[in-house]
C-alpha cells in the first residue's frame, strides 16, 4: 500500500491558499521533503509558487494571461499539473492534510472516509474559520486521487490527554459536554519537537519541558514526559499569547463592552481580534518582528515588549502546571530565529533556572542557555509537513500490518 | 474638620445591597470599628441586619409589617435611623464609599463634588453592573449628610502604576486611549495588605509578594515594594481566576461562538459568565467553598480542582512577572479560611520555593509555611472598610493642615 520511493503529498488548505509539501517515503528513515509550494490568493490573484527541498525557487506563475484557479479544487489541478512534471515516476500514495480540528476524539490521524468526513463537517462550528477550508481540500485532494488514501493530521490531536483541569473553562458541566473545551493547537508542531527530543535529548524528553511555538500564530505547551499536559491555546486558536494579528486572551468583559456597550457588531470584534491586534494591531506597523526591530516607532517596541512581557507570564503559569521544568525550547519562526525577542522573554527568569548565553543567542545555536545551566534552553526547528508525512505513512504502515 | 472621638461612615452599595460599617476616629491610632451590618434584597424583600464590632447580632428587621425601603435612599435612611440610637453623641464627619472604578487616572481616594461625581459617571459604561449602584450609595449619603465630606476610594487605584506591558491589551493603541486598559480590581483589599506587610513584616513588604485574594470574587496581584506591578483582573471584575459564581478568563473565542454560532444574546453570555460560572457554575451546587467540600459530589471535587489548578497558574504567572518572590499571601474569605484549598493551590509549587506546613495549616495560622522555607506563606485577614476608614481620615487630615 506504500513503499519506499512512494510520493505523499502533503496539503495545508486555507481560506485562500493550498500550501503543499511532496515528500519521498524511504525503508528505514522518515520520509524525506523533496518539493514544496503554494497556490495563494485563490478567488482574487492566485499565485503559483513551487521550490525544491533546499529552498530553490523552481516555478512561480501568476495567470495574468487568464484561467487563474478560482477555486481549492481548481488550484489543487494547478498543483497537480505542476507536480506531475516533476514525480519522475513516483507514484502519490497518500495524501495527508493539515486540519485544524479534530473534536474531543480524534487524538491520532485518520483515514478519511465518508463517515469521517461527515464527523469532521460537523466540527466546523468549533473552527468556522479553518475548518471548511481544510475540508475542501480533502475533497479535492479525493477527487482528484481517487482511491488513494486521504489522511487528516489534527492540530488538536497531541493535546487530548490533557488533565480534565487543563480542558476545561469554569462553565456549567454542559459546555464541557457539548464540546466547548480547550482543545489546544499547534498539535503537530508540538509532536514533532517531542519526537525531535525523544530522538536527541532522551533524558529531557522524559522530564518536564515547556515549548513556546513562536510564529505568525503562537502557543505554548506544557509537556511532562512527551505528552502535552496543558497548552495556552484553548478553545480557538485566539486564546493564549498575542500573535502576529490576533489578540490572544483578552478579559471576557472587553468583548462583553464591545458589543453590548459601545454597539459593535460581533462580526467586527471577531475581525479586530483575529486580524487587527496583537502585533500589527499594537505597532500600526507589521506583524513581523524583523520589521518592529527594524522600525524606531515607539508603538514598534512596545508592541513587542507586551509580547514577551505575555509569554514570559505563560512560562510562569505553564511551569506551574508542571511543577518547574528541565527545559525551555523555542520553535517556529519567531522562536527559531527573533534572537532579541528570546533574550527579553527570557529577562527576569532566572529564579526558574533559566538563563541565556548571549553568545550561544546571538549565534542562534541550538542550545542557547550558558553550560550547566540549571534549565536549558534550545532553540529546535518545527516542521509540521514533516509530522504529517510522517503519520502518513506510520498509519498506513500499520493498517498494512494489522 | 475631622477629630478624635468623630465617627466614619463607611459605605458600599451594590446592585440590591448597602453595607456599612462605623468606625471611631482615634487620635494616634488607626480609625476602630464600632458597628457594621447591611440592607439587602433593596427592591425584593429588603433585610437589616446589624452587629457589633465582635460580630454580635444587634438588629434584624425584615419589614413585614410595610414600608420597606425600595431604593438605596431609603436603605440608607434605615440605616441611618439605627445608627442614630448608637451613635451615643458621635458625630458622622465623614463617609467613605468604596467605588469601583476610578477609571485610568484616579489613583487615590478624593473627595466627592460635583465635577469628581461628574467624572465618576463618565466612567459607568466601563463597569455597568457596579458603578452606578457605587454612585447611587454616594448620592443618598451626601442627600442625607449635607455639608459631610463624601470621600470616594477606588478599587482600581493601587494598580494604577501597573508597567504598560500589564496596563494593555494587545489591542490597536486607540482603544488603550479611550480606556479599554487592564485596570484591575480589589485593590483596597491588597493595600490593606501592603500596609500589613509594611507594618508587621518590612523585610518582605519591601520584596516581591504575591497576594491571592480569594473571596467570593478572586484575583491575585504581584506586589514589588509594596506597589501592585500586575493583576489577574483586566478591565472588568470577569477576568483571571474562576471565583464563586464568575468564569474569570475564558478564550475570546468562546464569546463568538456563543454569540455569532450558537446565536446567545449577549446578554445572556454576560449573565452566564458573571452569575452562573465559576464554583458554582461548575458544581452546580453552590459558590461556597465549604459546601463543596463537604459534598461528595463528583462535579464538586472538580470545581474545586480546577479553582486550585487556575490559581496555581497564576501564581507561576505573577512569579514570572516579579522575577520570583519571597512571599505568598492568602487573603479573603477562601484564602483566610480554606485550608485544603491553600495546601492543594500550593501543591507542586516547591520550584518557587513554595511549601506549606500541614500543622500550621490545618491549625489555620498567620504563617503556614515551614520554618526556614524559601518563601514564606502568609494568610492575613483582610479589611476594605477599615482601608477605606483610613484613607477618609488620612484625606482629610491632609485636606487640614494643607
Amino acid at each position: 500500500m506504500i513503499a519506499p520511493g512512494d510520493a505523499v503529498l502533503v496539503l495545508n488548505a486555507g481560506s485562500s491558499s493550498i500550501k503543499f509539501e511532496l515528500f519521498e517515503v524511504r525503508a528505514e528513515a522518515a520520509p524525506i521533503a523533496r518539493f514544496a509550494g503554494q497556490v495563494e490568493g485563490i478567488g482574487a490573484a492566485p499565485r503559483f509558487t513551487a521550490r525544491d527541498a533546499a529552498g530553490r525557487r523552481l516555478a512561480e506563475r501568476d495567470w495574468a494571461e487568464g484561467g487563474a484557479p478560482d477555486s481549492h479544487r481548481a488550484a489543487l489541478a494547478a498543483i497537480i499539473a505542476w507536480l506531475d512534471g516533476v514525480l519522475e515516476g513516483r507514484r502519490v500514495a497518500a495524501v495527508g492534510h493539515r486540519v485544524v480540528h479534530g473534536g474531543p476524539d480524534l487524538a491520532a490521524p485518520v483515514v478519511v472516509d465518508g463517515a469521517v468526513m461527515e464527523r469532521l463537517r460537523a466540527l466546523a462550528p468549533l473552527a468556522p474559520l479553518h475548518q471548511p477550508h481544510n475540508l475542501s481540500g480533502i475533497a479535492a485532494a479525493a477527487e482528484r486521487f481517487p482511491g488513494i488514501p486521504q489522511v487528516a493530521c489534527f492540530d488538536t490531536a497531541f493535546h487530548r490527554a490533557h488533565p480534565w483541569e487543563a480542558d476545561t473553562f469554569a462553565l456549567p458541566p454542559e459546555f464541557y459536554e457539548r464540546g466547548i473545551r480547550r482543545y489546544g493547537f499547534h498539535g503537530l508542531s508540538y509532536e514533532y519537537i517531542a519526537r525531535s527530543l525523544e530522538q536527541h535529548e532522551p533524558e529531557l524528553a522524559a522530564g518536564r519541558v515547556v515549548v513556546a511555538h513562536l510564529g505568525n500564530g503562537a502557543s505554548l505547551c506544557a509537556m511532562r514526559a512527551g505528552r502535552s499536559v496543558d497548552s495556552t491555546m484553548g478553545f480557538t486558536a485566539l486564546d493564549g499569547v498575542p500573535m502576529g494579528t490576533r489578540s490572544g486572551q483578552i478579559d471576557p468583559g472587553v468583548l462583553l463592552h464591545l458589543i453590548m456597550t459601545e454597539g459593535m457588531a460581533p462580526e467586527a470584534v471577531q475581525a479586530l481580534l483575529y486580524g487587527n491586534a496583537g502585533l500589527k494591531g499594537m505597532s500600526g506597523i507589521s506583524q513581523d518582528v524583523r520589521d518592529l526591530e527594524a522600525s524606531d516607532d515607539p508603538r514598534a517596541a512596545r508592541a513587542l515588549s507586551h509580547f514577551a512581557w505575555r509569554v514570559r507570564r505563560e512560562i510562569g503559569a505553564l511551569s506551574a502546571v508542571l511543577g518547574g521544568i528541565e527545559a525551555l525550547v523555542f520553535t517556529a519562526g519567531i522562536g527559531e530565529n527573533a534572537r532579541g525577542l528570546r533574550a527579553r522573554i527570557c529577562d527576569g527568569l532566572g529564579f526558574l533556572g533559566i538563563a541565556i548565553d548571549p553568545v550561544r543567542n546571538a549565534a542562534n545555536e541550538r542550545e542557547i542557555s550558558p553550560p550547566g545551566a540549571g534549565v536549558r534552553v534550545l532553540v529546535l526547528p518545527t516542521d509540521e509537513e514533516a509530522m504529517i508525512a510522517r503519520h502518513v505513512v506510520g498509519l498506513l504502515r500499520r493498517s498494512i500490518s494489522s
